[in-house]
């Protein structure tokens, strides 16, 4: 049967486990040996919606559809495990093509320490993968989660923002090749800030998947406060700006509502922001201030006459 | 935004999580206290596929999906423990038969001890539900895998086949209600029966969700070993005699063909079989000899005469 013999060489494609799986592919459920935390996340990306296969190819599938759920433990400052892909195959699609994205899949899983420890191949209405993230932690001191965001924390952000929105534009436009597109077609999963930031004693950290005007507002819910970010403290990424003018777009707007960069959107107490900050360079990233936590609820961009903006918003729950 | 709403609903429809549950649904990853082996399979289920709209309402998908998952941990053993579920709905799905899936799912998972502790709710090209869940387990000796059947063990099969494939035939008959059809459409994953027979000492287990005839290949393939079953052992379930006949097939081929049972099928060291078989017994179920693992590979059915039959082959990966 085909899909048997796809499913043996994508169990060709894995790397072997680490010392910690005792169990993997090819038996009815993995089996490993645990840390005193297991933190789970589930994501999925589908044809037609995250991404099209007139602008994505098979390998950027796989590597974005593995980033984006690992994003959600760098978000937890969770040590990355293992993964358990399901991939939905429309029935004449061709196994080179679920080869290759379980390859680049694999080559990414390798460069974070990620172990492919299971998975599913079936037929279906068109390409669907879901990707199942299993990271550790030895205690609840080493993991941040949403909701503990306080009056007068710092609001701040790795990196820069608007990369991928920019070159989403490209890309649409017809300019395939480039910084920003690739930006866009393969996220980075900021793990190491995540982790450096979460031991530095954050009070929230969410992942940039729909925007920093949406995820801003998840953790201002889930902290039960008002996020107040300074349009002119955004660090947009170098070439945003070109991009965003040719497309008669404001550079930050564009920045904080497109999405998909993947950074990490943190509230920090006073006390440690010198401590963050040093932990963001340590993991190899940057922190930049854009704001502070105030009472209240909501989140408002300050213009620089120094007017409140509401209601931006980024891409929503797709 | 839509999908917020129903995303919220879901969220209310869940029940509460247990003890060990110390973050989930709304944060960026759940957070779970482990025990020391974590036992986890990812399983998906697509409309056109693996139900079809017209024969399976969104409840029994939300069951069959979950049910399906969760008999990969009764086949290792496993004691159940979460879920996360990754829903893929066409744009202008209902958000009512989105909700009752997740209600019925919701339902299986209390009955079963499961805590659905994080989730993915997308839009794409049909109905598509993946589920990953995570079993637990205190030491490698309370599992069992699919690869260590010997030579001279006992080939055995709890409860009875063939209702599910029998239930498929009369709902596809135009026939929608009863307990075969009801076999199809809410099968019941063997949890107490997969524990017990793990602690009781089987030497490899796997759920018939191909069907016995694919199933035990598994089992042969993984042992390095020859299954020998008696056709005329085969258990089949009250009722399949009758619709096989009207069908026009034979009761025992179908039984070990049609899949999707999720019996478990067990090979058993002889001087285990006495408390295999009392094992399942407490667990609620009973355990049918079949006959016995030889040297060789493959599977072989002898027949009422006592030739051989090879090349039976249950449904496939689809």
């Amino acid at each position: 049967v085909a899909e048997l013999d796809l499913i043996r060489a994508i169990a060709r494609a894995l790397s072997p486990p680490g010392e910690r799986v005792v169990r993997w592919v090819g038996d009815d459920a993995a089996v490993i040996k645990a840390r005193p935390l297991c933190v789970t996340s589930i994501d999925t990306v589908a044809e037609g919606v995250h991404f099209h296969s007139a602008t994505h190819s098979p390998r950027e599938v796989g590597h974005k559809a593995l980033a984006a759920a690992l994003s959600d433990l760098a978000a937890m400052g969770a040590d990355t495990g293992e993964a358990y892909v399901s991939l939905v195959l429309p029935r004449a699609h061709p196994h080179g093509d679920a080869l290759a994205l379980v390859e680049e899949m694999a080559a990414l899983a390798d460069r974070t320490g990620t172990t492919i420890a299971g998975g599913d191949v079936v037929s279906g209405p068109g390409v669907v993968v879901s990707v199942c993230v299993v990271g550790w932690a030895d205690s609840e001191d080493e993991l941040a989660g949403r909701d503990a965001a306080k009056e007068g924390d710092v609001v701040a952000v790795t990196g820069s923002l608007g990369a991928s929105g920019a070159g989403l534009i490209l890309i649409e436009g017809g300019s395939a090749q480039g910084e920003l597109q690739e930006a866009h077609r393969r996220p980075q999963p900021r793990l190491a800030a995540g982790r450096a930031l979460a031991r530095a004693g954050v009070s929230s950290m969410i992942d940039l998947s729909d925007g920093l005007a949406t995820d801003a507002r998840h953790l201002a819910l889930a902290g039960g406060v008002r996020l107040e970010i300074d349009l002119e403290s955004i660090p947009v990424a170098a070439g945003v700006a070109e991009v965003a003018t040719g497309a008669g777009l404001d550079a930050r707007t564009l920045a904080v509502t497109a999405g998909e960069d993947y950074e990490l959107l943190v509230t920090v107490p006073q006390e440690r922001w010198d401590a963050a900050t040093a932990a963001a360079r340590t993991a190899g990233s940057t922190l930049s201030r854009l704001g502070e936590v105030v009472a209240g609820e909501g989140v408002a961009f300050r213009e620089g006459d120094g007017s409140l903006r509401e209601g931006l918003r980024g891409h929503e729950h797709r």
